[in-house]
């Protein structure tokens, strides 16, 4: 793939983010000691009072942020669990319907269909940081947390490359590396790389438990590495996992189709030998993975084919590093 | 329960280790740190140069370590992987009929069955430390690799209390604490705590490497930690897990059912409520269990119930922590 220049906006516009817990609150913590103009909204009082009393620019008055978004021409980070996005895209339509939009919600297809009721989606470019903590709230928030994390944007058809380069930016500036994925193949992977884990950890858990106080005394490593996200906040996972269903159960049946699979192995032929080395192998590739990041080094908006490019890139596990002098921005 | 005396064996037995991988390197290694006499067999010669290179005493003549074990009547230690331990327990009944004899293999009912054969049972008690790592071989042993680990010992029927005090010291000696659990119990205990991670951890690292790069660069925290013990060497996983098939079946038996339920309500409903608040209680009940740990403060052994009374304090998740002065041991 041949691609060349990726136009960085200048000068950055402000950003106003709804919702600040733990993505939000990082969000904005992280794009202001980037050096941009920022400020939030969050419906409960406390997490507001908390982001004044820390010198950050916040409130409860939804009207109020998204009117000053309009006149500011702000990039608008819908930053609420996946229930809460209606309230929050009906309200942009009425208040701030010129602004550029993206989010940070584990699922991408089905925030895009909200914005595409409100007839939004030519402003609006999704994304999705893969970072979270097994905490929750503005207080668990930090301006680290997507330092050298994978932040996906989604690389769909018919989006407006302006607003691609601002959420793009973004991320950037937030110290993550992006991921370009078209908005289907996204949920269909974070279903088997986070959703996935999640039910299994939960079913970890409570198969480990229902053998007692012994088992769970006997427990070292494998099951306390194993059942570590069953920590998390109930309501976070079932939003994550409920809001991705489709995906998640065209995952899930792999996985019982691999599980029954062993069973059978093991019950007949008292054999684990083909899941184990399957399973080795996986990892092995993750690792090596992770070790050796292919990046993308532009993308030429005035191609027609731009998200073609990018999406194609995204799917050999490429990512854009940094953004690089474009037209706009010699 | 009222358990008091917990016979300290004076002067301690030497240890002769069969197998010089991770876990036997580590408990010969441990054992002589904590002023004991120990010696090693290993069948290859690399692990007995290295162990020789660093002052242990270790050979490849299993015969030779065995007639000195007899001579001096040293405490035996089983430390090879489940398909070698016949050959060990052949050669025991040999060269080395009348010593006390443990094991520190992840299973228990198997080991035990190919003691029985060879009419070895009075000598034996069981035992199984609860650590490792994903390395393996004596060049990642410790001396450190059973502090504050907890070890399982046999609680089975006819027993003798005198090999029950020896093993129990060595694990001590070692650092541990000492979980007594029946050997069904045991097997039935790992199967869920341990052997099912590994078989959960290879399917998920399967499953997210079935959506390609683009799923496993997007993988964070959740699945680095999930499939964190598919790195382990296939052969160990598949050793352990095969010699458990009966208990491990049983184990997948739960998970396959809890996560087809989960399947089917995220499917019609949309909804994974029962599972993920079912294993948020369970992972709090492993916390809370972790933080409290109820102490054996001794054992009668002139109590004809003192099997029974070890292991109905080991089902409640109470362990041994120190020896106490004995009858034979004021």
């Amino acid at each position: 793939m041949t691609v060349t220049g990726f136009p960085e906006p200048n000068p950055r516009p402000p950003i106003c983010v709804l919702g600040l817990g733990l993505i939000g609150g990082s969000v904005l913590r992280a794009a202001i000691k980037s050096g941009r103009v920022g400020w939030g909204y969050n419906r409960s009082p406390e997490a507001v009072t908390c982001a004044q009393s820390e010198g950050f620019d916040a409130g409860t008055d939804l009207e109020e942020a998204l009117r000053r978004a309009q006149q500011e021409n702000a990039l608008i980070v819908i930053a609420v669990p996946m229930p809460a996005v209606e309230t929050m895209v009906q309200a942009i339509s009425t208040y701030a319907p010129d602004c550029p939009i993206t989010d940070v919600i584990s699922v991408k297809v089905a925030v895009r269909e909200v914005i595409y009721q409100y007839g939004l989606l030519k402003n609006y470019v999704g994304g999705h940081p893969m970072a979270g903590t097994s905490e929750s709230g503005w207080s668990a928030s930090s301006a680290e947390l997507f330092t050298d994390a994978v932040w996906v944007i989604a690389a769909d058809t018919d989006m407006n490359p302006a607003v691609w380069t601002q959420v793009a930016q973004l991320a950037l500036d937030c110290g993550s590396v992006i991921s370009p994925a078209q908005s289907e193949e996204h949920d269909a992977a974070v279903a088997r790389i986070s959703h996935l884990p999640h039910l299994l950890a939960e079913t970890l858990a409570l198969v480990g438990a229902n053998g007692g106080d012994l088992a769970l005394r006997l427990a070292a490593g494998s099951f306390r590495d194993g059942t570590r996200v069953a920590s998390t906040a109930p309501e976070l996972v079932r939003a994550m996992c409920e809001a991705n269903s489709t995906a998640l159960v065209a995952a899930l049946n792999e996985a019982i189709d691999t599980l029954t699979s062993v069973r059978e192995s093991l019950g007949s032929v008292q054999s684990a030998q083909n899941l184990v080395e399957q399973g080795h192998s996986a990892r092995q590739r993750y690792e090596t993975l992770t070790k050796t990041v292919e990046g993308i080094v532009g993308v030429d908006f005035n191609d027609p084919d731009w998200v073609w490019q990018l999406r194609t890139a995204g799917q050999t596990g490429a990512v854009i590093r940094s953004a690089l002098p474009g037209p706009n921005n010699p």
